[in-house]
């Protein structure tokens, strides 16, 4: 049991990542409006937020640009254009996929207003995410690497896979439970064994949480209780499929006067639930408790989803039998 | 940490109750069709759920009958309409509130098929809840209490009711978390204390959770790790304000193969769903968060609720000043 006097008082290197924008992107294909995203910035500020991620760094390559939103691609110029030089204590990130982005867009941080790569990565593509933090890091950013998918890997890839990322200059290691399939009990384990690595390489663990179950933000306050420092968490919940860890919900359990719930309520009130009546959907619904269930990725209940089913019963059989 | 172990295999005295009409009743002044009640036993049965929860056992002088659904009073006959004998290893259970039913009601269990009175009482209710304990007991019930709202209660003061409590005839002794204010490590503390009293008097521990905070089913898993078996569910997290664990995914985490999740799902897809479509409001939501965050009832959220309002940022001002 942990120590009474950490749910009292806080650990000021925990750090609070607003994924709205990249996580919540995935539901909208990234069309958030200036206004939008304007209102977003200033409800971080205003919360104690400490780095704001505004989408991906996708190939133009790979991705035709004229079917997503700007923030799939976040040029620096558009972020520029929504905050300036950025002269506050609110950090930027994007995240850039391995084998979908080109190293070739992301320039030095000098000359970008962003602070933060957040590379993503699955087990079987370590390397690659290795020269992706090496470069990075090179060109002057904080550096995190995502293993995504972890519920699915086994415990001696990941370790090992851990040890690689230890090596790098990567600042921040993520447990990622991509497919909402993990309990609380699973989250402290992987926090254990991420710690060991971080404790042995001067890292720090973070956690980004899916709500299949329920468990976002349980799992992330789990984590924190372990150890884990960086938290990812998106308004309202906004993220693919049953959505992430609800920064209202994350902000309301933190201790450090620096966070403030007030202006996350407002923005949900204001901005998030105005999505929602504009059709969006996303969040906690019985296809993803499934998929999370048996460890799935959740792309068949967002097809279920999309294409407003609401044969709860069928899509069950459905997913049990693909098992 | 728990034993991985206890993950992977299964506790055999957990026990799993149904509180949908009694919790939900609160939701819909407990006008559910005999259909659903039924359909709801039927549900039960195959997902090897333990208990059922009729409803309460309501006073007649206290509360005008004709402005509730039969399920507030639970009269005997009106349960034998729906499960007959019930020759079945479903158990049946009413919930008796302290101050606010006759004992006189309760008839011997030897002519009722209701197997377990839940008593309900207030931490400054204790000897009147000793005494319907003691009655039901000797009229041969199985008999629970669960002491409520305790989040607002000293411990000095909840000790000492648990210790009354233990020398009574109760089987089991339920934490209430009735504001949906607690986080998983303070369910763990509240656990390892009633699980002191359940040790030396030969009791049994349970948990009721509501999810003003996403966390009813987070804080129930947690409670059954630390020891906690007697475990209260609803379908699709039916309950006053925002509602309870969801039956749903208590069934999916739990190992014992004598429970199932299907039928629990197609309960849900027809019958709970056809609730939310006919009106019926309940769960997770801002208003509720908030009561959850400041520790406060929940009833001027379910009236924000009632009232069709949506200003949250509001009424987050309401609530903060009037806390």
């Amino acid at each position: 049991m942990k120590e009474i006097s950490n749910l009292i008082a806080y650990r000021p290197d925990v750090k609070v990542v607003d994924a709205t924008m990249r996580d919540g992107g995935l539901v909208n294909d990234f069309h958030f409006t200036d206004e939008f995203v304007k209102a977003l910035y200033l409800a971080n500020l205003r919360a104690g937020v400490d780095y704001m991620e505004f989408g991906y760094k996708a190939s133009r390559e790979m991705f035709d640009d004229s079917k997503f939103g700007k923030w799939k691609f976040c040029k620096d110029e558009h972020i520029r254009e929504i905050v300036g030089e950025n002269a506050t204590d609110l950090k930027l990130a994007v995240m850039a996929d391995v084998g979908r982005c080109e190293k070739s867009d992301i320039i030095d941080r000098a000359d970008s207003s962003i602070d933060l790569i957040r590379v993503a990565t699955y087990v079987n593509t370590i390397p690659g995410a290795v020269a992706m933090i090496e470069d990075a890091a090179k060109k002057g950013y904080e550096v995190s690497c995502n293993i995504m998918a972890i519920s699915n890997v086994r415990e001696g890839e990941l370790k090992a896979a851990l040890d690689i990322l230890g090596r790098t200059p990567a600042d921040v290691l993520y447990i990622v439970d991509s497919y909402g399939a993990m309990y609380p009990e699973q989250i402290a384990r992987f926090v254990d064994m991420y710690m060991e690595v971080a404790v042995k390489y001067g890292k720090k663990v973070g956690i980004h949480a899916h709500n299949n179950q329920q468990l976002a933000f349980a799992n992330t306050i789990e984590a924190v209780g372990d150890g884990a420092d960086w938290l990812d968490a998106t308004y309202a919940s906004m993220g693919r499929g049953a959505g992430n860890c609800a920064m209202e919900l994350l902000l309301g359990f933190l201790r450090n006067p620096k966070y403030n719930v007030y202006p996350a309520i407002r923005f949900v009130d204001t901005h998030m639930n105005r999505l929602k009546e504009a059709g969006v959907v996303w969040g906690y619904d019985l296809q993803y408790l499934m998929t999370g269930l048996l460890n799935q990725h959740p792309r068949a209940a967002i097809q279920f989803t999309k294409e407003k089913r609401n044969d709860y019963t069928e899509f069950y059989r459905e997913v049990v039998a693909q098992d």
